[in-house]
């Protein structure tokens, strides 16, 4: 796999996952109706796991452009492949919401409620204040990058004293900690925290004729592209200065 | 172990989990009587757990015929294997219902309603829609099959230079990932995304005779079967493709 | 640490998190009253955790009898052992409800149900039927040894070629084992898979003078000790079989 | 990052994902309202996670002055650096609260019970007792003390012999004995076992102006403080001991 089909593949998993979930516990009729927090936050949290799982040989397992660019910002990651990678996160974000949407759609018919209709695409806040629900991006993305940046390998040597792996393990830490994220911080937007994994799905909401939806919410829409953005700047920059 | 007796006693385990943690869940009385779709993920990825410990070192720990097919598909598997591995796993799930509804046989007692008796057996879809379902059940194995595909062993070497692993500890990738495709993908069909983990329970369903039961629906039975097989194919392609 | 002060403490720790679990959802005004299934399963599983990370390096962490009687039949343990092992056990698991009950005693002197202030100590059937609760102790243990058989220590080796191990992570396999024997088979009688476990807790229950406390219930006492035993036996018979 | 700023900044990770998360729950209007006891005890485990992936290579990560203490009665920490940790774990501790407090203040305003508004920042105990309270803080505290000292890394060995480590999955141990304190032994005062988590918290308590608050609970405050600082001088005096 190039990095393109990495990327892309890693977020489609990811929003696979993530809108199956959505659509599970706020859908009538599915077997995990009304489930509950608990149930979303996990279904994310190994959302990521898989596709890192997936794409981390491959490209490093970003799936997020949040993390391209806090990584480009730390001189970790080339700038210019940012135009490889968000790309193939959004339309892999895109492509995951759209089959979760084909999974579910006998139980999308089933409401003619708007808001239950678009939750399993993007994020909407549970109280529409633009300062506050920025700053709730900001923040939840600040967690992520800053506690990614500080993240340490398993210091495992090989006969060459090359650091070497715990295989699909080394994806769990990853996991818990977009787990706690949604767990803590989710309560207020919903985690976007990831620009693709909003974007992507907006727009399939958009695209698709789908009997009873409401409006696709676009001018919420950049609040989980720039929160989420500043948030990795800011981590970036904290992880710099304290070096 | 032979290969079929590991393949059976691990697909014993995982539904002698899965048939008990649905008979709690569902089954009037039971000390987890009502207590959600956590609960019932939960319990069937840590059954997957259970049984890759026990017959991994034996036969690879398939479980799942359409594990078994993908890897046969990529060459990582003998083809003539799959009539000793397919009939253990399909034998191993017989069993494994059936112990489970021992178990639990005072509280089937206490209900008289066929579908409740009959969930802790086999699939049943919560809107009836052969071409919806059977793409729920080919999308979930494919998810499946894809990632297992691409999953790392842990990288480590012994002196020989040959890799050694995590032990028991080594088959949490594979539960998680069974975890999350059923909280996230499980809400329409249940989740079979393995032939024998619903046709061997199915055959005891229609065998037991159990007060009050109804049909074994058998007129649903292809899906589940065809559905993870088709999934699987799907998988071990674009695996083959992107290599 | 020597082996009756390893074992001691082990089960002390397991049975601490266990009587307060069950004391913390069943009781009325707790901070997790009526928490439901999962919260219990998870407590007893990390429960299993924390016992045998403390009493591993010392005693092998049994932390059940059970799994003392077990390893004594396939010769993995000394049959003398057995003289010290299973004192510690139930004089670990007598002290650990015992402290249970003193956190929760406010909580106890809220409620007049003796069920409810049973609950905490020993396992009580949800439907009392000899026959159905011996199996279900019997299967729940006979899936605990087997499995734990049949684990493997991660094949990690040092310079010297030694197998070593992955620390206190290392105790999870088994957390995870415990878990998913309590959510799928522990519906029926609460999964004791554990004499030390049952009866130690039910002694503090019988000497305690706590008001509106009802009958110790020591007509069904031999259940999770016998169905243990003879589920541990079954296992490991098993395992010598296969061998 | 020095001893100071490491401290601070898992902290503050820890108490933000701790406050953050009973705010989700217990206030009106968001996504996880009501979401139960899991969900808290879950994201307080994952909280003290990564603060551990973060902190753990530059201070070693105790975030608990009773972990401090305990380390300096055992002889593994200098005394004199108490005074560099415990203030460094309040002040990351009061700005984990204040940032969950930013994040949520909607949701703060769309309440005027004052015991919902305290929750998120500050324990409070569900039947005020001073001597039962004051046990369970210490019986909590001496469960997390004793697990962590006999906790073992990873005997995994480099090329020198040196002891070397799992990564930041190395941190997952001591979440999940985090985990199982709040399941089981939380349901009493709230589990504050970190005198810092309390404490810095309810400063900030006192001195925000939020509408509709009540008091700050000074007369208990002393418990969360002393209870742990108990706890851990008996949890390291039974480690000398028995050594």
């Amino acid at each position: 796999m190039n990095f393109f089909v990495a990327e892309f593949l890693g977020t489609f998993l990811l929003i696979l996952m993530g809108s199956g979930v959505v659509a599970n516990v706020v859908l009538p009729g599915t077997k995990g109706t009304q489930s509950g927090w608990m149930v979303i936050t996990t279904a994310w949290a190994f959302g990521v796991f898989i596709g890192v799982v997936v794409a981390g040989p491959y490209s490093g397992a970003h799936i997020n452009p949040a993390v391209s660019l806090a990584l480009a910002i730390t001189g970790d990651f080339a700038w210019e492949l940012l135009w490889i990678y968000i790309p193939a996160q959004i339309l892999g974000a895109a492509c995951g919401a759209l089959l979760a949407y084909i999974i579910y759609k006998d139980h999308f018919a089933k409401t003619d409620d708007p808001a239950l209709i678009f939750a399993p695409f993007a994020t909407a806040p549970a109280i529409r204040n633009k300062t506050s629900n920025f700053t709730s991006e900001v923040v939840g993305t600040f967690v992520l990058i800053i506690v990614i940046l500080y993240s340490t390998p398993p210091a495992l040597l090989n006969e060459a004293n090359t650091p070497i792996g715990l295989g699909s393990l080394g994806a769990l830490p990853v996991a818990i900690l977009v787990w706690v994220i949604g767990l803590s911080l989710g309560g207020t937007t919903g985690y976007a925290i990831n620009p693709a994994r909003d974007l992507g799905p907006r727009i399939v909401h958009q695209l698709l004729p789908i009997k009873g939806k409401g409006s696709s919410d676009w001018s919420y829409s950049w609040i989980p592209i720039l929160g989420p953005a500043l948030g990795a700047a800011l981590a970036a920059g904290v992880y710099l200065l304290l070096e």
